[in-house]
């Protein structure tokens, strides 16, 4: 069930995205073809499919979420590119194929990156049928936020500050629940905001969000101890070889597992609170410590 | 009269730049630091004496547009922190002072300015008294146009793609109103938003503007030319070294102070025909083409 809703998802997503890239009035065609070529790269979808699945189970339609699904897939989407850049990650293959930089050039990797964050939010503040614009602004909002400085780009930016350097395990969880947490919630959030739920039932929401956000990133550094080179699509243990604190590192293959898995049972408890059918959510939450790339 | 309100408005966006990224959760120093570096090195804030001053001509109080004008300055922030990098025009000094890369370091730049431009938009977002939602989503959906791939990134890899090479007058023309011109038409949009003109006012105040844009930049290929490297902050002629089409280039030096003439004429004719006292946006106009800076 999961893997076709994953698949299904993935789909509608890419068909979005590739749609508000080609309706946009042409001007300079490689920037078009690099802002594809990152957006439309491959990767699960996590994101969309969260924002997706979510308002499935409050019962909002998917076409009133297409605008966010793309719109958060090209905010993490611009954020792979500038990561994968020579003064940050200098990474030279993303998924198997070559990053944006490589395929293009440095600076049109910096603009494709720049326009697919100004294109997302031109997606997600469109006037969406059965969402109030005070909904919309809510959205345009979150998505902001979880994208800037006290959101993803404080996390990346605790990120290299912390490379070849000893942080402690608060810091790490601080650095995480930024750099991946954040736009992870917020592709719970959008869903929520256009629900319009309970107090309590956001609350319950944004707890499963916040656990498996942290556990996504905890079992990512699993994975690059455990996992080999061509299921990652990049060289095994490039993180450890660039030392950069991870969870392994602080507290042991063992104790990392362990926490990835207790995170994954406090999302499931919130669930199990929540009065809605969440099964393929519950199955999504255990597919994210099961996984192997 | 121009010159104190100039003064006074910059005051009041930096003042407003400033208290938002102090507002915002603490994640990195380092980057915050870098944010307000490139935010605030100073430079006469075009964009928000605009929204500004053409709010005060339409009878919007400057209260009801702080968040806009704060935003746009930090979509131009951002993009001339990015322009600087090594890979694009690098440059290591602006307005006298080094640029965000040379001050800080590359990754902390391209971060810099991401969250920038995420601020950008958690900025304009936000609620005002007196605004709707639909209003406020207007400004949103104008921001991101103006600011991405059919707008001032678009004109920006058109530029890049522009060098060492031969392009005509339409296309540098179409090239000059995406990279300067949209996000200065932006600047008139965001506050005849907030001011509910009628069309025909708006087509007006649009006319005006993309007047004005195109205005500003042929000026500065002019003075790019004419004006001594102390005055500008960086090297004279240092667009004709980089081998850059210009006005100068292809129209010659007095064709191009023309071309500039005509459009401010155009600018100030369009200006006539609105209801308002358009005194101090009359005067900007004639400043365009008179500056030396």
């Amino acid at each position: 069930m999961l893997a076709t809703a994953i698949s299904q998802y993935q789909q509608r997503v890419d068909e979005q995205i590739k749609s508000i890239i080609d309706s946009q009035a042409t001007t300079d065609l490689k920037l078009q073809s690099a802002m594809k070529h990152g957006a439309l790269i491959g990767g699960k979808r996590i994101r969309p499919f969260l924002v997706y699945a979510i308002g499935d189970m409050l019962n909002v339609a998917p076409e009133k979420l297409d605008a966010c699904a793309a719109a958060i897939e090209c905010v993490h989407a611009y954020s792979l590119i500038h990561d994968d850049l020579p003064a940050m990650d200098d990474d030279a293959l993303r998924r198997g194929q070559p990053t944006v930089h490589i395929a293009y050039d440095e600076a049109t990797a910096i603009l494709a990156g720049d326009a697919l964050q100004a294109l997302a939010f031109e997606s997600i503040c469109e006037p969406i049928d059965g969402i109030t614009p005070s909904q919309n602004l809510a959205m345009v909002r979150a998505l902001a936020k979880a994208s800037g400085y006290s959101g993803m780009c404080g996390g990346q930016a605790m990120d290299l500050n912390a490379t070849n350097k000893q942080i402690d395990l608060a810091t790490l969880t601080q650095l995480h629940r930024l750099k991946t947490g954040a736009l992870i919630r917020c592709a719970v959030e959008l869903p929520m905001i256009a629900a319009a739920v309970s107090i309590e039932e956001q609350n319950l929401l944004m707890d499963f969000a916040d656990a498996i956000g942290l556990a996504f990133q905890v079992q990512d550094d699993v994975l690059d101890i455990i996992a080999s080179t061509e299921e990652l699509g990049k060289p095994q243990g490039s993180d450890c070889d660039s030392n950069k604190s991870t969870y392994p590192k602080l507290l042991g293959l063992e104790g990392a597992q362990a926490t990835a898995q207790g995170l994954i049972e406090d999302a499931l408890s919130a669930l199990t609170k929540l009065p809605y059918n969440s099964q393929l959510i519950a199955e999504f939450a255990r597919f994210i410590i099961e996984r192997r790339v």
